[in-house]
């Protein structure tokens, strides 16, 4: 086998054997194939792409490069969830504790990342003493005592990933399917959960703007979990509209605890039922019918809030910041931005508002930077509401910057009021199986 | 500018700037831009192509990687001549005396290179005393003296198309019809001549086996030679079996010194006096007929024989090999190779004959090797003669090449002999203007 031949073949369209793809994500990990040859090869793959057995064959090379967890200790079904990204998007949260409550585990690692708010491991962070990097044997203890876990993704996993992740960023070739897919899938079988459920966001604010690609790569997804002996299904769902109202880390921690607490239902609390169902129904927990209701209630018995009470305990985090909100850390400057007309929201640009909230200091433009816990933006309107000229349709929030001048120009901009309301999307596009 | 950048334009098929295409041309070449991002944009030109515009500016850009030739000291029209390569392919040796004996000044800088034979340096190289390594003062001075010299390519011209075509070379992107057309003609346009030559091969001992591909890179290269101010045509004419009769170094230049004697007609004559009329046709020595009647008049009156005499002297060769050929390298060995059956020949493979030429020690096959001069393969036959069983139909030649066992059956396998005589295909397919 040469690399040469590798590009090659991809380029000119004929599938690769596993094992040419084997040597190929083994040579470039161990450095014995070049970074230049690597860039070329994935050119090819953006324009030829990939087959169904070659995506799986790379996304289990990509998962073999590093360690893969053993939940066998775990004497139950365990399941995992994974989220494309979307502006505030914080239904791990609140459906781990839901799935839990029915008796599924959900053994959970989780990445900090880039981005507008930090991830869900940064959320979490803003509950004083909450750790996130725990022991694996800890982790494990935890996920059988309080049903599920959230820890810091180990570095160890998956270090074929970040090798080519690193490449794709700066030969622009992210936008690929089976690239995406093998970055994601080969974390998520490292994992070792026994089910995958996968929540593909498309609009304006996620990575995939149109339901045709959306779709590509949940069907990619879903045959490689497959195809790799697990259950997965993915579901598409809108983010053309910011999730939920409150984005940015500790003011997302409230809002999770308020769906939990069971006072406030809306489109988040939709979704993560929906989530939550499709779930325990892969987990064997009855039909979609007895499955909705079990996530129905396992908030309206709070059996899930106690879930989530139990993990923040062990996890070293104070329990009591869910009955007391001024306890999670607080913003020293706000200010309302103001609708300049009446009329009907028509949209909420996910995109612009989550610049807005790196703006305000709730995410990380490099690596390094320090997230403002306290920073972020609640929303007192939702696509379809009606406006007064002056009424406050948005709060921003920091402790970093006291000039919001420009940051609320930004927010206004995100938002459009016309006279006539618009036609509101669905919130779940497909389920694919 | 950034490299990301231009990757993404090239990837989603939108033109690049002229200034974003010297940029990334200089970045390359002074080590800003990594390779890696180099060899992504490769294989997305390689799948988007790119446009004419893009494709001058990449040529031009590449030419000013280096020095560009200055043959204003030449008082009159000067013109190069290029061909993509073929078995066999000694026509630059038999077509610069011609032209110059009309007049026109050749020129002209060639590379060794890789390959079945040495390039036209190495044939030079043949001739006893002969130094293709002079001062550029020098080389003037034979072009003005003899018409024309031929020497070899100085390392700084297109510095860039060197670090390019290694990195083409090991990432599977060399087939692509603006890399090949840039490669080729930043040199050419370097070389600094009023007027182009290109014969571009086709068939099976060609880089070009269709001649949908032939006709386009001949198109590409001549608008890029067109746009930069050159004049130029292209001949695509036909490589499916070798050229002329003798494979080799020494021995070739026997049959070139045939031809300008007039002793040797066939294909080679014609297609020599074909380019030849084209030459002096682009450099305004009349129509067609009269520059094909120039042309043939160089050879029949002995004065393209007189030019070749002359320029041989004037870079210290021995002009007395034209007489006592016995003054070139002799081989050591030799065997004929015999038809195994009576027919027709209707195939003559040069990629076959051409490998087997490099086993005879005719090549290199690293940059590192050294060419056995007197090497090479004399064919008695040519595609539609008749062979009698038993007949010589080749003959080998060798001086590090004692055991011919193995040889001669590669060589046997390269002729096919049938009962029908099969359809001779064309010598000149089309000329490009």
């Amino acid at each position: 086998m040469n690399s040469y031949d590798i590009i090659s073949k991809t380029k000119y369209g004929r599938e690769l054997a596993d094992e040419e793809i084997r040597w190929l994500v083994e040579g470039y990990v161990n450095g014995k194939i070049p970074d230049y040859q690597l860039s070329a090869w994935l050119m090819a793959v953006y324009f030829n792409s990939l087959s169904e057995r070659e995506t799986t064959a790379l996304t289990l090379a990509m998962r073999d490069s590093g360690d893969v967890m053993d939940l066998s200790a775990i004497d139950g079904i365990t399941i995992d969830k994974h989220s494309t990204g979307g502006v505030g998007d914080k239904t791990s949260l609140i459906i781990a504790p839901i799935v839990s409550a029915s008796g599924v585990y959900v053994p959970k690692m989780s990445g900090r990342g880039l981005g507008h708010t930090g991830g869900t491991i940064d959320k979490l962070e803003s509950i004083p003493g909450f750790k996130t990097e725990l022991s694996f044997a800890r982790f494990i203890e935890i996920v059988k005592k309080a049903g599920f876990s959230i820890i810091s993704q180990s570095v160890d996993i998956v270090p074929a990933d970040k090798k080519l992740y690193a490449l794709r960023d700066t030969t622009a070739t992210v936008d690929s399917i089976p690239l995406i897919c093998s970055s994601i899938m080969s974390k998520k079988l490292a994992m070792g959960a026994d089910c995958i459920l996968l929540d593909v966001k498309l609009g304006s604010g996620a990575f995939m703007k149109t339901e045709e690609s959306a779709k590509q790569l949940a069907r990619a997804m879903v045959n490689t979990a497959v195809n790799s002996g697990k259950k997965c299904r993915a579901i598409i769902t809108n983010m053309d509209e910011p999730l939920g109202d409150s984005i940015g880390n500790a003011i997302e921690i409230i809002e999770v605890i308020e769906i939990l607490k069971g006072n406030k239902k809306g489109r988040l609390y939709e979704l993560c039922i929906e989530l939550s169902a499709n779930m325990l129904e892969m987990a064997g927990k009855g039909n979609a019918d007895e499955c909705r209701r079990l996530a129905v209630e396992a908030i309206s018995s709070g059996s899930a809030m106690e879930k989530l009470r139990l993990m923040i305990e062990l996890q070293g985090g104070n329990p009591r910041i869910i009955d007391d909100y001024a306890l999670l850390p607080q913003p020293k400057f706000s200010t309302d931005v103001l609708a300049q007309r009446s009329g009907y929201i028509t949209e909420i640009n996910s995109e612009e508002i989550g610049l807005t909230a790196l703006r305000l200091g709730a995410g990380r433009v490099t690596k390094e930077s320090e997230i403002d816990l306290s920073a972020g933006i609640k929303l007192n309107k939702s696509v379809g509401d009606y406006a007064e000229s002056g009424e406050a349709i948005m709060t921003l929030y920091s402790s970093v910057e006291s000039d919001f001048s420009e940051i609320a120009d930004m927010a206004r901009h995100a938002v459009t009021i016309s006279e006539q309301a618009s036609e509101k999307k669905p919130l779940i596009y497909d389920v694919v199986y």
